[in-house]
């Protein structure tokens, strides 16, 4: 086995930049889910996928009914393995805002150890780990060593509205005995980790509706409610000065932090002064009572993502505009429901509806917050394979963000355990702009994937 | 006289649309003064109305030092009577949102009865009225029967910022006995008004600064202070649900209305069953104690005029953005000063800033309110002129909207009476998408404009 091993991690790091050039191309493909005029981009990204494990002999299917398209392969020829579902995802986030970005988001730039782009570690840089690793076991052992299926979506950073009808429909041909999901980040640059917890997500759009037509806010101003102050005065009203979210019943369902997980994650704590200067904030912000680990990690919050109404230009223009909006989203714990939340936060919100103007409340999507059991053997297995790959072992952790599909992959498919192995950086900015992935951690990864699989398969 | 007056009458009627015509030239000029890339427009804007004025032999210049080039014209060959300073404005409003006027902003169109085009009512159809006075009197009686001065500047819609420095520099030049201004409206559809006040303005643009980049709300979502939620914190506290300013100190110098003017305006009242169906609102809201009059005239407001930050496109973006901004509006009413405003607010608004964000307040433009004394015998002329021009009585109105350059004429050059004679019709919707100015108003106004003109050089 030391030979194999070997034989894996010198056959990577001799194909690295091979392997990063092949990135680079899939980088390229401005695949954004967000946008309908990126339709084609995203039917390009699914093909060069399916080319890439073609080359592996893996057989591969595009899926075009179920939105964007899906890439599924399947390679399990053996009766007595295991068989490993690995999924991802190649589409990304809008590239806004676009001047801020130092290279271009889709003209991948490799500076200071990292490649930069939009997708660079959310997903397509962490996914492609993945493949890489296939190829280095048929290379050097001539052979994949386990049962392979890997899913590939085209809508994770829309919320998979489509997935988890394929997963019904193809139920018993993507079941599988572990999934692994690389699409986040480790504990620290320094420090691996294995993810046991998400977070769930109730995004919501609201539009507040006011005069039929813009109008003069000195002919009109004083007699008629302006929407863009009761926008603010509603999402003011979401929260308190605490930190706390003021929703009724909002937080009914959270399980509270058991004592044993509050003392592991004070081992871990944040080191609060390196954040805010990376940040470049004078300080932290959050609910009182949890340290900032538990709050990004395992309470839940409420964010404004966006807002928009009246007059964004140069100078000023004295504009009561007829309508204004926000996009608003929670991050849920468990055992919060994504469906209740929803409708709790739209009641409350259009029971803030002041004389005048009328509010109208959109769901854009929502998924369950997820707990994956720690105490199996593929646990293990990923914590040796993480510390060769990494050379240092992981710890566990809770990540703040969502993955839709692993809801549904841990209930409608039941499998367990769905191994969550982040391999990003947790600042490579994954939404923002200057994305970026560390080349380090793109080796790791691929080392890692193929330890992990060449030893699931003697399992 | 009576013959004059017709002669006055059926020339204006026998060449209204070629005043329309002429008017439409001038509309279709984009003389949009807070857009830097509207320079050249502006100067076209100017051009035109030397020309125009050109044609009545009256000498024009154009002064470039004072920001968008400014037309002053000047026919002054009387010693013994009056001479009347004509001001107007020919800059225009931006015309977002573009996409809701049913026909392009500067490519003017009649239909119903009115002029559609940005400007068309503020304030290049109002002024226009005046220069086709000056015509029509030239034409009917060979001669222009008073001193004129005519001053039209291209910066009334970025709150004037170079006149004041002008009437400085040039106030000898541009002294007179009566000013007249008409860039405002009738007190209704079927009754025309003189305005005796004015709002002032206090403008200001808030920006919120948060996190050096824009972050993941599930990967920081609980640690720092989301700039767009703090933005609307900040704004939300700026006014109570009574639709009253909690600005401290904000109503100190505010002069209580008097019993009669209260007595008049509750005659006045609006009818504000119609107003809702205009606007398309269920209620109307203002600050309660006041009627819906007075609010809008002589109560001071605060209004949200824009806000921005965070993802505003289709679809759901995770975002924390790292930054947020609003520009913002105070109406004032005697006798709050602009600047004292501008203070009291930025100062409140810096107060209200949470940890882990910077706030930055920029003052846009500010002007103080405004009243003319009702008494001189100017008005009785200006009462006679319109019961002529309009075929009603005029009644006394305060208006909501500023108009700066009024404070420098009343304070610097001490000119009074200022003649505010709005011919528009309340509903015209300047600043916001189809603005349009009533063609029988068009023609009102120029009929008054002349018949005043006429009797002014009498007195």
């Amino acid at each position: 086995m030391v030979d194999m091993e070997e034989m894996i991690s010198s056959a990577v790091d001799r194909n690295l930049y091979r392997f990063l050039e092949e990135l680079c191309d899939f980088l390229r493909i401005p695949s954004v889910s967000a946008r309908s005029e990126h339709r084609e981009d995203m039917v390009r990204a699914s093909s060069w996928l399916r080319d890439q494990l073609g080359r592996l002999n893996i057989e591969t299917q595009i899926y075009t009914d179920y939105g964007h398209p899906l890439v599924y392969g399947s390679y399990c020829p053996y009766a007595d393995k295991p068989t490993i579902l690995i999924y991802g995802h190649y589409d990304v986030q809008p590239e806004d805002p676009v001047e801020l970005w130092e290279t271009p988001p889709f003209d991948p730039s490799i500076r200071d150890g990292s490649i930069y782009a939009r997708g660079a570690t959310d997903d397509k840089g962490q996914l492609f780990t993945w493949i890489k690793a296939l190829e280095v076991l048929r290379a050097t052992s001539g052979r994949i060593p386990v049962n392979v299926k890997i899913l590939i979506e085209g809508e994770e950073e829309i919320g998979s509205p489509n997935l988890h009808r394929f997963l019904v429909d193809y139920k018993k041909r993507v079941s599988a005995n572990v999934i692994v999901i690389s699409d986040g980040s480790k504990y620290s640059r320094d420090t691996p980790a294995i993810t046991y917890g998400l977070r769930g997500l109730s995004y919501l759009e609201i539009e507040v509706i006011g005069p039929q037509r813009d109008l003069h806010s000195g002919v009109y101003g004083g007699i008629v409610k302006n929407p863009l102050n009761a926008l603010v005065e509603i999402l003011a009203k979401l929260t308190d000065e605490k930190g706390q979210i003021t929703i009724p019943g909002f937080y009914e369902d959270v399980v509270p932090l058991e004592p044993w997980e509050r003392e592991e994650m004070e081992k871990l704590a944040l080191k609060e002064d390196e954040v805010r200067d990376q940040l470049g904030v004078d300080s932290l912000f959050g609910e009182e009572g949890f340290s900032a680990l538990e709050r990004k990690t395992a309470r839940p919050t409420l964010d404004i993502n966006g807002i928009w109404g009246g007059y964004q230009g140069e100078g000023a223009k004295t504009v009561i505009p007829s309508k204004a909006g926000a996009k608003l989203s929670m991050r849920l714990v468990p055992n919060q429901s994504h469906q209740k939340i929803d409708r709790l936060a739209s009641d409350f919100i259009k029971s803030l509806t002041p004389p005048g103007v009328k509010v109208y409340v959109k769901q854009l999507h929502g998924t369950d917050p997820v707990i994956v059991p720690r105490n199996l053997k593929e646990m293990e297995i990923a914590i040796k394979a993480i510390k060769k790959g990494f050379g240092k072992e992981p710890v566990f952790i809770r990540e703040g963000g969502s993955i839709p599909v692993v809801v549904s992959f841990s209930r409608l498919l039941n499998i367990q355990p769905i191994l969550l192995l982040g391999w990003g950086n947790p600042d490579d900015g994954p939404h923002g702009p200057n994305e970026h992935f560390s080349i380090e951690n793109f080796k790791g990864g691929i080392k890692t994937a193929a330890f992990l699989l060449e030893e699931l398969g003697k399992s």
